[in-house]
């Protein structure tokens, strides 16, 4: 299923989710999954028939998104509008947290996953003595103090096209390792650390991986040099560890052009408060 | 109980917690309060004896914290550092989303409440159409826009010393209705609108009721002429709505002088790099 049937109208939709009570994107036997509430509420808008869903980034389970996109394919004989899409599927997604920031009609080859151009991510840790009571399950906790500047210089030697096979989960099925990284910057914010992350696409865990192995230059037990040997090893054992899920955000996804309108975005992720 | 008794240590600790699932700081029989865990916690370290607390704010349900501070008398005896009263404390806190950020030792006539000389608060609003998913139970959700400018220049009205009986909560003890506010700040972030309020102190509700009906000016339902108004007449009747618990915040709580030493919590990461 890529383009729309001729029965269909494929809608975008901007999605928030607090990741902690939930399996990931994709459904799963286990828990409960983005793409199962999501389809349900939908289905229930269109009076019990079955709406189908694709997404830009298929999450983990307990990460975050601010900026996720899907598309939903919905009968063709519904009589919607941005406002009946986001709010129907907003109230139908309750009690749980999900909710729908936006949406806008597309094309029927428009497709959420690849016709992306940008997936962009943030990691946040909370860089203090005592753990989190705000912000549990919101980042990587991590007493001891990291140096900030030395992360950055280190960063600097992932940006670009390389093979990030050191950076990749066994489980990844990714037909090629090879990924170009735009972005990947590092700075503090009293207490917290942010990772800003950006590509086309990623390997699967590539982002928490990269911050796991990140903290490790800021802890001081690697150099930058350790560093460059790992990423050139091609090799995930040569990698340092897969940082929690709880601090990675999912904050937007670009496409060419934009289908929504405006974009909420959520500029206080920039502080703890 | 005012001052430590001789067989006593006073000690000041900065608190943060999530007030999402607390009946407030005050013990209470219907639920958890932020008093009766810290209490407990510092008993267990107490090896049962009980240790007693004064609080600077009596939050209510709901209400977080960011940097409360109270006072807790420990057992004379007690081998007692910063760091152990700090990490023994949110150890002893834990599961529950309470943590100790700061701990210093106080003279005995230090009081967490009376010595305090100013409080600060920030109140959150999430002004967009779709309700928080990531900050459920963080925010107050209002979906019409608010004029940011409006509710500024209506909350210069509200800055210093007045008789503030039409923001105070029928059931409020306090002896006076005439407080002096130092700050009301009023700023949009993205999608978030903060209220920032200061005084030495406040009265029972002052703040939510101060933010409930500054939004009636951000929705254009009041003139800045009818806040000021409502203020004059000196009668809770005359105001607007109390904001809810959820979106309000003990930021912080100033004594003169500190009794931490560091009171920008992450002061030592700055220098320990």
């Amino acid at each position: 299923m890529d383009d729309a049937p001729d029965d269909r109208q494929r809608w975008a939709v901007l999605i928030e989710y607090d990741g902690s009570g939930l399996v990931g994107w994709q459904r799963q036997e286990n828990g409960l999954s983005v793409q199962q509430l999501l389809e349900e509420a939908a289905a229930r808008m269109a009076g019990g028939r079955e709406v189908w869903s694709v997404t830009a980034g298929r999450t983990d389970a307990r990460v975050h998104a601010t900026g996720q996109v899907a598309h939903l394919d919905f009968p063709i004989d519904m009589p919607l509008n941005t406002r009946a899409v986001r709010d129907g599927l907003s109230f139908h997604l309750k009690p749980h947290p999900v909710a729908i920031l936006n949406a806008a009609r597309v094309e029927p080859t428009w497709n959420a996953r690849f016709s992306a151009v940008r997936r962009r991510y943030r990691y946040r840790v909370l860089n203090r003595p005592t753990r989190p009571a705000l912000e549990a399950n919101r980042v990587w906790h991590v007493k001891f103090p990291l140096d900030v500047s030395a992360m950055q210089k280190a960063a600097k030697l992932l940006l670009g096209q390389h093979d990030f096979s050191t950076f990749r989960a066994v489980a990844c099925q990714a037909k090629s390792p090879i990924r170009t990284l735009d972005r990947l910057d590092v700075r503090r914010e009293g207490e917290l650390i942010f990772f800003d992350v950006e590509a086309r696409s990623f390997l699967h865990h590539q982002v928490r991986n990269l911050v796991g192995t990140l903290q490790l230059v800021g802890c001081g037990r690697w150099t930058a040099e350790r560093l460059q040997a790992a990423l050139e090893a091609c090799d995930r054992r040569a990698g340092g560890p897969t940082a929690p899920a709880e601090g990675l955000y999912l904050v937007g996804v670009d496409y060419d052009p934009d289908p929504f309108v405006t974009r909420d975005r959520y500029a206080h992720l920039e502080t703890a408060l």
